[in-house]
Protein backbone atom coordinates (compact mmCIF):
# COMPACT_ATOMS: atom_id res chain seq x y z
CA UNK A 1 0.00 0.00 0.00
CA UNK A 2 1.31 3.45 -0.88
CA UNK A 3 1.00 6.18 1.73
CA UNK A 4 -0.98 9.56 0.42
CA UNK A 5 1.69 12.08 -0.98
CA UNK A 6 0.46 15.65 -1.75
CA UNK A 7 1.40 17.10 -5.05
CA UNK A 8 1.87 21.37 -4.92
CA UNK A 9 0.73 23.91 -7.16
CA UNK A 10 3.11 27.01 -6.25
CA UNK A 11 2.59 29.68 -9.80
CA UNK A 12 1.43 32.16 -6.43
CA UNK A 13 3.64 32.91 -3.90
CA UNK A 14 0.75 33.94 -1.47
CA UNK A 15 -1.68 30.45 -2.47
CA UNK A 16 -1.07 27.36 -2.58
CA UNK A 17 -2.65 24.43 -4.06
CA UNK A 18 -2.34 21.14 -3.00
CA UNK A 19 -3.67 17.96 -4.79
CA UNK A 20 -3.57 14.61 -2.64
CA UNK A 21 -2.26 12.09 -4.74
CA UNK A 22 -3.42 8.64 -4.00
CA UNK A 23 -0.94 6.90 -6.48
CA UNK A 24 2.13 8.81 -8.40
CA UNK A 25 2.45 7.41 -11.79
CA UNK A 26 5.32 9.05 -13.18
CA UNK A 27 7.77 11.85 -11.73
CA UNK A 28 10.84 12.48 -13.84
CA UNK A 29 12.70 15.51 -15.37
CA UNK A 30 12.52 16.29 -18.98
CA UNK A 31 15.39 18.37 -20.82
CA UNK A 32 12.54 21.18 -20.38
CA UNK A 33 10.54 20.81 -16.83
CA UNK A 34 9.59 18.93 -14.01
CA UNK A 35 7.13 16.47 -15.03
CA UNK A 36 4.45 14.47 -12.59
CA UNK A 37 1.51 12.14 -13.42
CA UNK A 38 -0.77 11.40 -10.34
CA UNK A 39 -3.80 9.96 -9.21
CA UNK A 40 -6.73 12.34 -7.04
CA UNK A 41 -9.63 11.26 -5.93
CA UNK A 42 -11.62 14.59 -7.12
CA UNK A 43 -9.90 15.12 -10.30
CA UNK A 44 -8.91 11.49 -11.69
CA UNK A 45 -5.40 11.45 -13.43
CA UNK A 46 -3.61 14.89 -13.19
CA UNK A 47 -0.38 16.10 -14.89
CA UNK A 48 1.80 18.79 -13.20
CA UNK A 49 4.36 21.00 -14.89
CA UNK A 50 6.87 22.95 -12.92
CA UNK A 51 4.64 21.94 -10.29
CA UNK A 52 1.35 23.68 -12.13
CA UNK A 53 -1.24 21.51 -12.84
CA UNK A 54 -1.78 21.08 -16.85
CA UNK A 55 -4.29 18.25 -17.16
CA UNK A 56 -6.55 16.25 -15.52
CA UNK A 57 -9.02 13.46 -16.87
CA UNK A 58 -11.73 15.27 -15.04
CA UNK A 59 -11.83 18.97 -15.71
CA UNK A 60 -9.69 18.75 -19.11
CA UNK A 61 -12.93 19.21 -21.32
CA UNK A 62 -13.60 22.81 -20.41
CA UNK A 63 -10.29 23.99 -21.22
CA UNK A 64 -9.75 21.90 -24.70
CA UNK A 65 -13.64 21.94 -25.78
CA UNK A 66 -13.28 26.30 -25.53
CA UNK A 67 -9.82 26.60 -27.10
CA UNK A 68 -10.96 24.57 -29.98
CA UNK A 69 -14.81 24.77 -30.46
CA UNK A 70 -15.14 28.35 -30.38
CA UNK A 71 -12.47 29.20 -33.42
CA UNK A 72 -13.51 25.95 -35.61
CA UNK A 73 -17.14 26.86 -35.28
CA UNK A 74 -16.32 30.46 -35.75
CA UNK A 75 -14.65 29.66 -38.69
CA UNK A 76 -16.44 26.63 -40.00
CA UNK A 77 -14.27 25.86 -43.15
CA UNK A 78 -10.76 25.28 -40.91
CA UNK A 79 -9.34 22.33 -42.79
CA UNK A 80 -5.51 23.05 -42.04
CA UNK A 81 -4.93 23.51 -38.01
CA UNK A 82 -2.02 24.66 -35.90
CA UNK A 83 -1.64 23.62 -32.48
CA UNK A 84 1.56 24.52 -30.74
CA UNK A 85 2.45 22.87 -27.17
CA UNK A 86 -0.65 20.85 -26.06
CA UNK A 87 1.24 17.59 -25.18
CA UNK A 88 -1.51 15.99 -23.60
CA UNK A 89 -2.72 15.56 -27.07
CA UNK A 90 -6.10 16.49 -25.38
CA UNK A 91 -6.57 19.69 -27.59
CA UNK A 92 -5.58 18.09 -30.87
CA UNK A 93 -8.69 15.22 -29.71
CA UNK A 94 -11.38 17.88 -29.89
CA UNK A 95 -9.93 19.24 -33.33
CA UNK A 96 -10.39 16.65 -34.78
CA UNK A 97 -13.61 16.03 -33.88
CA UNK A 98 -14.35 18.34 -36.71
CA UNK A 99 -14.65 16.67 -40.00
CA UNK A 100 -13.59 19.45 -42.09
CA UNK A 101 -10.40 19.54 -40.12
CA UNK A 102 -8.01 17.66 -42.63
CA UNK A 103 -4.64 18.24 -40.96
CA UNK A 104 -3.35 18.70 -37.34
CA UNK A 105 -0.08 19.75 -37.35
CA UNK A 106 0.96 19.58 -33.69
CA UNK A 107 4.83 21.11 -32.63
CA UNK A 108 5.65 20.07 -28.84
CA UNK A 109 9.02 21.31 -27.09
CA UNK A 110 9.17 18.10 -25.28
CA UNK A 111 8.96 13.87 -26.24
CA UNK A 112 8.47 13.43 -23.00
CA UNK A 113 5.47 14.89 -21.70
CA UNK A 114 3.56 13.14 -24.94
CA UNK A 115 5.02 10.21 -23.90
CA UNK A 116 3.52 10.30 -20.84
CA UNK A 117 0.31 11.46 -22.52
CA UNK A 118 0.02 8.02 -24.34
CA UNK A 119 0.82 6.29 -21.79
CA UNK A 120 -1.43 7.59 -18.95
CA UNK A 121 -3.98 9.78 -21.13
CA UNK A 122 -5.50 7.72 -22.99
CA UNK A 123 -8.86 8.68 -21.71
CA UNK A 124 -8.33 12.07 -23.32
CA UNK A 125 -6.47 11.53 -26.52
CA UNK A 126 -6.58 7.81 -27.42
CA UNK A 127 -8.11 8.20 -30.91
CA UNK A 128 -5.64 10.97 -31.72
CA UNK A 129 -2.15 8.88 -32.39
CA UNK A 130 -4.22 6.60 -34.80
CA UNK A 131 -5.81 9.64 -37.11
CA UNK A 132 -4.21 9.91 -40.32
CA UNK A 133 -5.09 13.54 -40.43
CA UNK A 134 -2.55 14.16 -36.87
CA UNK A 135 1.03 15.09 -37.61
CA UNK A 136 2.89 15.72 -34.56
CA UNK A 137 6.64 16.99 -34.14
CA UNK A 138 8.89 17.21 -31.09
CA UNK A 139 10.76 20.68 -31.42
CA UNK A 140 10.50 24.13 -30.64
CA UNK A 141 7.69 25.53 -32.00
CA UNK A 142 8.40 29.11 -32.52
CA UNK A 143 11.20 27.84 -34.38
CA UNK A 144 8.50 25.39 -36.90
CA UNK A 145 6.31 28.55 -37.02
CA UNK A 146 9.48 30.47 -38.64
CA UNK A 147 10.46 28.08 -41.10
CA UNK A 148 7.61 25.85 -41.89
CA UNK A 149 6.29 26.58 -45.84
CA UNK A 150 2.25 25.26 -44.53
CA UNK A 151 -0.81 27.73 -44.19
CA UNK A 152 -3.35 27.24 -41.55
CA UNK A 153 -6.65 28.63 -41.06
CA UNK A 154 -6.66 28.14 -37.40
CA UNK A 155 -3.56 28.15 -34.61
CA UNK A 156 -3.39 27.37 -31.03
CA UNK A 157 -1.49 27.86 -28.80
CA UNK A 158 -1.77 25.28 -25.98
CA UNK A 159 0.81 26.72 -23.67
CA UNK A 160 2.23 26.17 -20.11
CA UNK A 161 2.58 29.67 -18.53
CA UNK A 162 4.86 32.35 -19.95
CA UNK A 163 8.06 30.74 -18.31
CA UNK A 164 10.38 28.52 -18.53
CA UNK A 165 9.46 26.66 -22.20
CA UNK A 166 6.82 28.31 -22.62
CA UNK A 167 8.16 32.44 -22.49
CA UNK A 168 8.46 32.55 -25.96
CA UNK A 169 5.10 31.32 -27.27
CA UNK A 170 3.78 35.08 -25.51
CA UNK A 171 6.12 36.85 -27.43
CA UNK A 172 5.79 39.68 -30.01
CA UNK A 173 7.82 37.86 -32.60
CA UNK A 174 6.22 34.25 -32.58
CA UNK A 175 2.66 35.72 -33.13
CA UNK A 176 4.37 37.80 -36.43
CA UNK A 177 5.56 34.50 -37.67
CA UNK A 178 2.25 33.01 -36.81
CA UNK A 179 0.39 35.47 -38.69
CA UNK A 180 2.59 35.10 -42.00
CA UNK A 181 1.04 31.27 -41.60
CA UNK A 182 -2.53 32.17 -41.46
CA UNK A 183 -4.45 31.89 -44.37
CA UNK A 184 -6.81 34.62 -45.13
CA UNK A 185 -9.84 34.54 -42.79
CA UNK A 186 -7.46 32.54 -40.46
CA UNK A 187 -7.22 33.17 -36.28
CA UNK A 188 -5.06 32.35 -33.41
CA UNK A 189 -6.51 31.43 -30.43
CA UNK A 190 -3.64 31.36 -27.57
CA UNK A 191 -4.11 30.38 -23.58
CA UNK A 192 -3.42 33.98 -21.81
CA UNK A 193 -3.77 33.31 -18.41
CA UNK A 194 -6.18 33.97 -15.44
CA UNK A 195 -6.82 37.76 -15.56
CA UNK A 196 -7.17 38.28 -11.95
CA UNK A 197 -4.39 36.52 -10.47
CA UNK A 198 -1.75 36.83 -13.74
CA UNK A 199 -2.22 40.32 -14.67
CA UNK A 200 1.03 40.86 -16.14
CA UNK A 201 0.74 37.46 -18.60
CA UNK A 202 -2.68 38.28 -19.62
CA UNK A 203 -1.96 42.11 -20.97
CA UNK A 204 1.80 40.69 -22.32
CA UNK A 205 -0.26 38.60 -24.31
CA UNK A 206 -2.87 40.71 -25.39
CA UNK A 207 -0.72 43.90 -25.63
CA UNK A 208 2.23 41.45 -27.79
CA UNK A 209 -1.06 40.61 -30.11
CA UNK A 210 -2.55 43.65 -30.44
CA UNK A 211 0.93 45.02 -31.78
CA UNK A 212 0.61 42.07 -34.65
CA UNK A 213 -2.80 41.49 -35.68
CA UNK A 214 -5.96 43.85 -36.68
CA UNK A 215 -8.54 42.29 -34.83
CA UNK A 216 -8.04 41.18 -30.91
CA UNK A 217 -10.48 39.97 -28.33
CA UNK A 218 -10.63 37.57 -25.32
CA UNK A 219 -12.71 35.21 -24.18
CA UNK A 220 -13.19 32.88 -20.90
CA UNK A 221 -13.54 29.56 -19.53
CA UNK A 222 -13.61 28.64 -16.29
CA UNK A 223 -12.09 25.70 -15.17
CA UNK A 224 -12.15 23.56 -11.80
CA UNK A 225 -7.78 23.43 -11.41
CA UNK A 226 -7.33 26.49 -12.89
CA UNK A 227 -7.17 28.65 -9.57
CA UNK A 228 -7.91 32.25 -9.58
CA UNK A 229 -11.18 32.96 -11.19
CA UNK A 230 -11.56 32.85 -15.05
CA UNK A 231 -9.04 31.87 -17.70
CA UNK A 232 -8.76 33.93 -20.29
CA UNK A 233 -8.32 33.00 -23.88
CA UNK A 234 -6.72 36.03 -26.71
CA UNK A 235 -8.44 35.68 -30.62
CA UNK A 236 -6.42 37.41 -33.04
CA UNK A 237 -6.96 37.57 -36.50
CA UNK A 238 -6.71 39.57 -39.74
CA UNK A 239 -10.03 39.69 -40.41
CA UNK A 240 -11.83 37.34 -38.46
CA UNK A 241 -14.04 39.18 -35.70
CA UNK A 242 -15.62 36.59 -33.18
CA UNK A 243 -18.77 38.56 -33.40
CA UNK A 244 -19.01 37.80 -37.44
CA UNK A 245 -21.13 34.86 -36.60
CA UNK A 246 -24.71 34.88 -34.92
CA UNK A 247 -26.14 32.47 -32.54
CA UNK A 248 -28.15 30.78 -34.76
CA UNK A 249 -25.56 30.00 -37.38
CA UNK A 250 -23.82 28.47 -34.59
CA UNK A 251 -26.75 26.36 -33.57
CA UNK A 252 -27.00 25.19 -36.79
CA UNK A 253 -22.94 24.60 -37.23
CA UNK A 254 -22.75 23.06 -34.10
CA UNK A 255 -26.45 21.12 -34.86
CA UNK A 256 -24.67 19.60 -38.13
CA UNK A 257 -21.66 19.02 -37.09
CA UNK A 258 -23.17 16.40 -34.35
CA UNK A 259 -20.53 16.82 -31.60
CA UNK A 260 -21.30 15.83 -28.11
CA UNK A 261 -19.92 18.29 -25.75
CA UNK A 262 -19.70 18.87 -22.04
CA UNK A 263 -18.87 21.89 -21.71
CA UNK A 264 -18.72 23.84 -25.52
CA UNK A 265 -22.66 25.11 -26.43
CA UNK A 266 -23.14 27.94 -28.76
CA UNK A 267 -24.48 29.57 -26.02
CA UNK A 268 -21.80 28.97 -23.84
CA UNK A 269 -19.54 30.27 -26.76
CA UNK A 270 -21.74 33.82 -27.38
CA UNK A 271 -21.35 33.96 -23.04
CA UNK A 272 -17.56 33.35 -22.68
CA UNK A 273 -17.19 36.66 -24.63
CA UNK A 274 -19.44 38.54 -22.32
CA UNK A 275 -16.79 39.83 -20.07
CA UNK A 276 -16.68 41.70 -16.46
CA UNK A 277 -15.72 44.92 -16.37
CA UNK A 278 -12.47 43.67 -14.59
CA UNK A 279 -11.25 42.22 -17.09
CA UNK A 280 -12.89 43.98 -19.76
CA UNK A 281 -10.70 46.88 -18.30
CA UNK A 282 -7.76 45.38 -17.93
CA UNK A 283 -8.23 43.82 -22.30
CA UNK A 284 -8.82 47.52 -23.41
CA UNK A 285 -5.37 48.76 -21.48
CA UNK A 286 -3.21 46.46 -23.21
CA UNK A 287 -4.83 46.92 -26.46
CA UNK A 288 -3.75 50.75 -25.89
CA UNK A 289 -0.75 49.78 -24.68
CA UNK A 290 0.74 47.87 -27.54
CA UNK B 1 7.82 40.62 12.99
CA UNK B 2 5.28 38.41 13.05
CA UNK B 3 6.50 34.91 11.26
CA UNK B 4 4.17 33.75 7.59
CA UNK B 5 1.27 31.66 8.83
CA UNK B 6 -0.90 29.33 6.27
CA UNK B 7 -4.60 28.97 6.63
CA UNK B 8 -6.09 26.16 4.47
CA UNK B 9 -9.34 25.67 3.23
CA UNK B 10 -10.37 21.33 3.74
CA UNK B 11 -13.58 21.27 2.11
CA UNK B 12 -12.77 19.06 -0.40
CA UNK B 13 -10.39 16.01 0.95
CA UNK B 14 -8.55 15.75 -2.00
CA UNK B 15 -7.48 18.71 -2.25
CA UNK B 16 -6.14 21.79 0.48
CA UNK B 17 -5.78 25.34 -0.50
CA UNK B 18 -3.87 27.13 1.54
CA UNK B 19 -3.47 31.19 1.85
CA UNK B 20 -0.35 32.93 3.51
CA UNK B 21 -1.32 34.99 5.61
CA UNK B 22 1.08 37.81 6.14
CA UNK B 23 -0.90 38.69 9.62
CA UNK B 24 -3.46 37.19 11.58
CA UNK B 25 -6.18 39.64 12.28
CA UNK B 26 -8.07 37.58 14.74
CA UNK B 27 -8.99 34.55 15.47
CA UNK B 28 -11.74 33.16 17.41
CA UNK B 29 -14.00 30.25 18.50
CA UNK B 30 -17.51 31.56 18.70
CA UNK B 31 -20.67 29.47 19.01
CA UNK B 32 -21.34 28.12 16.17
CA UNK B 33 -17.96 28.16 14.27
CA UNK B 34 -14.45 29.08 14.34
CA UNK B 35 -13.67 32.32 12.10
CA UNK B 36 -10.37 33.46 11.53
CA UNK B 37 -9.54 36.52 9.90
CA UNK B 38 -5.99 37.41 8.05
CA UNK B 39 -4.20 39.27 5.38
CA UNK B 40 -3.09 37.74 2.30
CA UNK B 41 -0.85 39.42 -0.35
CA UNK B 42 -3.20 37.77 -3.41
CA UNK B 43 -6.65 38.65 -1.79
CA UNK B 44 -6.34 40.94 0.92
CA UNK B 45 -7.93 40.72 4.01
CA UNK B 46 -10.02 37.26 4.33
CA UNK B 47 -12.42 35.69 6.25
CA UNK B 48 -12.39 32.19 6.82
CA UNK B 49 -15.51 29.94 8.40
CA UNK B 50 -14.66 26.41 9.69
CA UNK B 51 -11.70 26.52 7.25
CA UNK B 52 -13.64 27.97 4.05
CA UNK B 53 -12.99 30.73 2.77
CA UNK B 54 -15.87 33.31 3.16
CA UNK B 55 -14.72 36.34 2.12
CA UNK B 56 -11.72 38.49 0.85
CA UNK B 57 -11.93 41.94 0.25
CA UNK B 58 -9.99 40.73 -3.49
CA UNK B 59 -12.87 39.11 -5.16
CA UNK B 60 -15.63 39.76 -2.70
CA UNK B 61 -17.11 41.97 -5.39
CA UNK B 62 -17.77 39.21 -7.74
CA UNK B 63 -20.44 36.73 -5.71
CA UNK B 64 -21.61 40.01 -3.81
CA UNK B 65 -22.61 41.67 -6.97
CA UNK B 66 -24.01 38.42 -8.80
CA UNK B 67 -26.20 37.54 -6.04
CA UNK B 68 -27.61 41.27 -5.46
CA UNK B 69 -28.11 42.48 -8.95
CA UNK B 70 -29.35 39.88 -10.88
CA UNK B 71 -32.15 39.46 -8.84
CA UNK B 72 -32.64 43.37 -8.36
CA UNK B 73 -32.35 44.52 -12.07
CA UNK B 74 -34.66 41.31 -12.92
CA UNK B 75 -37.50 42.23 -10.44
CA UNK B 76 -36.80 46.06 -10.98
CA UNK B 77 -38.94 47.34 -8.73
CA UNK B 78 -38.12 45.67 -5.49
CA UNK B 79 -38.74 47.86 -2.26
CA UNK B 80 -38.13 45.27 0.35
CA UNK B 81 -34.99 42.73 0.39
CA UNK B 82 -34.28 39.93 3.19
CA UNK B 83 -30.86 38.67 3.53
CA UNK B 84 -30.36 35.69 5.28
CA UNK B 85 -26.96 34.64 6.38
CA UNK B 86 -24.36 37.51 4.73
CA UNK B 87 -22.65 38.05 8.23
CA UNK B 88 -19.63 40.00 6.44
CA UNK B 89 -22.10 42.74 4.85
CA UNK B 90 -20.73 43.04 1.35
CA UNK B 91 -24.51 42.06 0.52
CA UNK B 92 -26.30 44.56 2.23
CA UNK B 93 -23.89 46.78 0.80
CA UNK B 94 -24.57 46.09 -2.91
CA UNK B 95 -28.27 45.65 -2.60
CA UNK B 96 -28.32 48.80 -0.86
CA UNK B 97 -26.81 50.62 -3.86
CA UNK B 98 -30.60 49.92 -5.61
CA UNK B 99 -32.45 53.21 -4.75
CA UNK B 100 -35.62 51.73 -5.12
CA UNK B 101 -34.92 49.36 -2.20
CA UNK B 102 -36.20 50.90 0.75
CA UNK B 103 -35.50 48.14 3.49
CA UNK B 104 -33.24 45.26 3.66
CA UNK B 105 -33.46 43.09 6.64
CA UNK B 106 -30.89 40.65 7.73
CA UNK B 107 -30.89 37.73 9.78
CA UNK B 108 -26.83 36.52 10.53
CA UNK B 109 -27.10 33.82 13.18
CA UNK B 110 -23.31 34.17 14.56
CA UNK B 111 -23.41 37.83 16.40
CA UNK B 112 -19.43 37.33 16.37
CA UNK B 113 -19.20 37.46 12.79
CA UNK B 114 -21.07 40.51 12.14
CA UNK B 115 -18.50 41.96 14.86
CA UNK B 116 -15.61 40.47 12.72
CA UNK B 117 -16.88 42.28 9.96
CA UNK B 118 -17.26 45.87 11.08
CA UNK B 119 -14.05 45.64 12.71
CA UNK B 120 -11.89 44.24 9.53
CA UNK B 121 -14.09 44.18 6.19
CA UNK B 122 -15.14 48.14 6.29
CA UNK B 123 -13.80 48.26 2.91
CA UNK B 124 -16.44 46.35 2.09
CA UNK B 125 -19.44 47.06 4.02
CA UNK B 126 -18.49 51.13 5.45
CA UNK B 127 -21.88 52.50 4.31
CA UNK B 128 -24.46 49.75 5.68
CA UNK B 129 -24.24 49.98 9.39
CA UNK B 130 -25.43 54.15 8.98
CA UNK B 131 -28.28 53.01 6.52
CA UNK B 132 -31.41 53.62 8.25
CA UNK B 133 -32.68 51.41 5.28
CA UNK B 134 -30.71 48.68 6.89
CA UNK B 135 -32.29 46.02 9.74
CA UNK B 136 -29.34 43.69 11.65
CA UNK B 137 -31.03 40.72 13.50
CA UNK B 138 -28.97 38.41 15.10
CA UNK B 139 -30.14 34.84 15.57
CA UNK B 140 -31.58 31.87 13.44
CA UNK B 141 -32.64 32.63 9.79
CA UNK B 142 -35.30 29.97 9.50
CA UNK B 143 -37.10 30.78 12.85
CA UNK B 144 -37.23 34.17 11.90
CA UNK B 145 -38.66 33.19 8.71
CA UNK B 146 -41.12 30.99 10.47
CA UNK B 147 -42.27 33.68 12.37
CA UNK B 148 -41.66 37.14 11.01
CA UNK B 149 -45.30 38.74 9.53
CA UNK B 150 -43.11 40.91 7.43
CA UNK B 151 -43.17 40.21 3.18
CA UNK B 152 -40.33 41.03 0.46
CA UNK B 153 -39.79 41.04 -2.72
CA UNK B 154 -36.45 39.92 -3.20
CA UNK B 155 -35.28 37.59 -0.47
CA UNK B 156 -31.39 36.31 -0.60
CA UNK B 157 -29.50 33.07 0.95
CA UNK B 158 -25.72 34.23 1.73
CA UNK B 159 -25.08 31.00 3.45
CA UNK B 160 -22.13 29.00 3.96
CA UNK B 161 -21.91 25.47 2.52
CA UNK B 162 -24.76 23.01 4.12
CA UNK B 163 -22.64 21.83 7.16
CA UNK B 164 -22.89 23.07 10.53
CA UNK B 165 -24.93 26.58 11.14
CA UNK B 166 -25.54 26.86 6.96
CA UNK B 167 -27.23 23.14 6.65
CA UNK B 168 -30.99 24.15 7.96
CA UNK B 169 -31.22 27.02 4.96
CA UNK B 170 -31.01 23.92 2.13
CA UNK B 171 -34.17 22.46 3.56
CA UNK B 172 -37.48 22.25 1.93
CA UNK B 173 -38.97 23.11 4.93
CA UNK B 174 -36.89 26.74 5.01
CA UNK B 175 -37.78 27.32 1.33
CA UNK B 176 -41.20 26.86 1.83
CA UNK B 177 -41.40 29.34 5.06
CA UNK B 178 -39.87 31.86 2.33
CA UNK B 179 -42.24 31.13 0.22
CA UNK B 180 -44.82 32.08 2.69
CA UNK B 181 -42.93 35.74 2.90
CA UNK B 182 -42.65 36.59 -0.53
CA UNK B 183 -44.59 39.42 -2.28
CA UNK B 184 -46.30 38.17 -5.67
CA UNK B 185 -43.54 38.89 -7.88
CA UNK B 186 -40.79 37.66 -5.71
CA UNK B 187 -37.64 35.92 -5.94
CA UNK B 188 -35.32 33.86 -4.21
CA UNK B 189 -31.78 33.06 -4.98
CA UNK B 190 -29.60 31.22 -2.61
CA UNK B 191 -25.84 30.00 -2.60
CA UNK B 192 -25.92 26.44 -4.39
CA UNK B 193 -22.27 25.65 -4.36
CA UNK B 194 -19.86 24.57 -6.65
CA UNK B 195 -22.06 22.02 -9.01
CA UNK B 196 -18.35 20.21 -9.88
CA UNK B 197 -17.22 19.39 -6.50
CA UNK B 198 -20.01 20.09 -4.85
CA UNK B 199 -22.56 17.89 -6.60
CA UNK B 200 -24.33 16.88 -3.50
CA UNK B 201 -25.01 20.48 -1.94
CA UNK B 202 -26.22 21.63 -5.44
CA UNK B 203 -28.41 18.81 -6.17
CA UNK B 204 -30.10 18.85 -2.55
CA UNK B 205 -30.76 22.77 -3.10
CA UNK B 206 -31.84 22.52 -6.62
CA UNK B 207 -33.82 19.17 -5.83
CA UNK B 208 -35.50 21.26 -2.31
CA UNK B 209 -36.32 24.54 -4.78
CA UNK B 210 -38.22 22.69 -6.97
CA UNK B 211 -40.62 21.07 -4.05
CA UNK B 212 -41.24 24.21 -3.05
CA UNK B 213 -41.44 26.68 -6.25
CA UNK B 214 -42.97 26.79 -9.61
CA UNK B 215 -39.84 28.38 -11.65
CA UNK B 216 -36.35 27.21 -10.65
CA UNK B 217 -32.89 28.04 -12.06
CA UNK B 218 -29.58 28.78 -11.34
CA UNK B 219 -26.83 30.88 -12.95
CA UNK B 220 -23.28 30.82 -12.28
CA UNK B 221 -21.21 33.00 -11.46
CA UNK B 222 -16.43 32.46 -11.33
CA UNK B 223 -15.28 33.87 -8.28
CA UNK B 224 -11.27 33.41 -7.60
CA UNK B 225 -11.01 31.78 -3.88
CA UNK B 226 -14.13 29.52 -4.16
CA UNK B 227 -12.50 27.17 -5.57
CA UNK B 228 -13.49 24.29 -8.01
CA UNK B 229 -14.89 25.70 -11.26
CA UNK B 230 -18.27 28.03 -11.30
CA UNK B 231 -20.54 28.86 -8.39
CA UNK B 232 -24.14 28.27 -8.98
CA UNK B 233 -26.78 30.13 -7.39
CA UNK B 234 -30.09 29.14 -7.40
CA UNK B 235 -33.29 31.15 -8.74
CA UNK B 236 -37.03 30.40 -7.17
CA UNK B 237 -39.99 32.50 -7.98
CA UNK B 238 -43.42 31.46 -7.96
CA UNK B 239 -43.83 33.65 -11.37
CA UNK B 240 -40.77 35.67 -11.78
CA UNK B 241 -38.34 33.72 -14.78
CA UNK B 242 -35.15 35.11 -15.16
CA UNK B 243 -35.40 35.27 -19.14
CA UNK B 244 -38.62 37.65 -18.80
CA UNK B 245 -36.66 40.74 -19.27
CA UNK B 246 -34.67 41.35 -22.11
CA UNK B 247 -31.38 42.38 -22.14
CA UNK B 248 -32.58 45.99 -23.93
CA UNK B 249 -34.45 46.37 -20.31
CA UNK B 250 -31.54 45.28 -18.24
CA UNK B 251 -29.18 48.15 -19.88
CA UNK B 252 -31.77 50.68 -19.19
CA UNK B 253 -32.03 49.65 -16.04
CA UNK B 254 -28.39 49.22 -15.39
CA UNK B 255 -28.05 52.84 -17.03
CA UNK B 256 -30.36 54.45 -14.95
CA UNK B 257 -29.26 52.95 -11.57
CA UNK B 258 -25.67 54.25 -12.38
CA UNK B 259 -23.80 51.67 -10.20
CA UNK B 260 -20.59 51.38 -10.82
CA UNK B 261 -19.82 47.31 -11.00
CA UNK B 262 -16.60 45.40 -11.51
CA UNK B 263 -18.49 41.73 -12.71
CA UNK B 264 -21.74 42.74 -13.16
CA UNK B 265 -22.86 43.76 -16.39
CA UNK B 266 -26.31 43.42 -18.18
CA UNK B 267 -24.27 41.05 -20.53
CA UNK B 268 -23.11 39.01 -17.70
CA UNK B 269 -26.25 38.74 -16.28
CA UNK B 270 -27.44 37.22 -19.51
CA UNK B 271 -24.52 35.16 -20.30
CA UNK B 272 -24.34 33.73 -16.76
CA UNK B 273 -27.28 31.70 -17.38
CA UNK B 274 -25.73 29.52 -20.30
CA UNK B 275 -25.23 26.92 -18.53
CA UNK B 276 -22.28 24.26 -19.54
CA UNK B 277 -24.25 21.07 -20.03
CA UNK B 278 -22.12 19.32 -16.98
CA UNK B 279 -23.99 21.46 -14.61
CA UNK B 280 -27.12 21.94 -17.09
CA UNK B 281 -27.87 18.59 -16.88
CA UNK B 282 -27.42 18.15 -13.41
CA UNK B 283 -29.67 20.79 -12.95
CA UNK B 284 -32.42 19.13 -14.74
CA UNK B 285 -31.93 15.73 -13.10
CA UNK B 286 -32.25 17.80 -9.62
CA UNK B 287 -35.68 19.38 -10.75
CA UNK B 288 -36.77 16.27 -12.29
CA UNK B 289 -36.35 14.55 -8.58
CA UNK B 290 -38.22 17.08 -6.76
Amino acid sequence: MTRPQWCSETIIPSVRMSYKASRILARVKTAYQKAVVFENESFGRVLMLDDAVQTSTADEFVYHEMLAHVPLFTHAGAADVLIIGGGDCGLADEVLKHEAVRSVTQVEIDAKVTELAREYFADINGSVFSDPRFELHHGDGAAFVRTTEKSFDVALIDSTDPVGPGRVLFEPEFYAAVRKRLKPGGVLVVQAGVPFLQKHSFSMAIRNLASTFAVVECYLLTSPTYFGGHMALGWASESLKPDSVSLETLMERHAASGLKTRYYTPQVHKAAFALPPYIGEMLARAKEAR
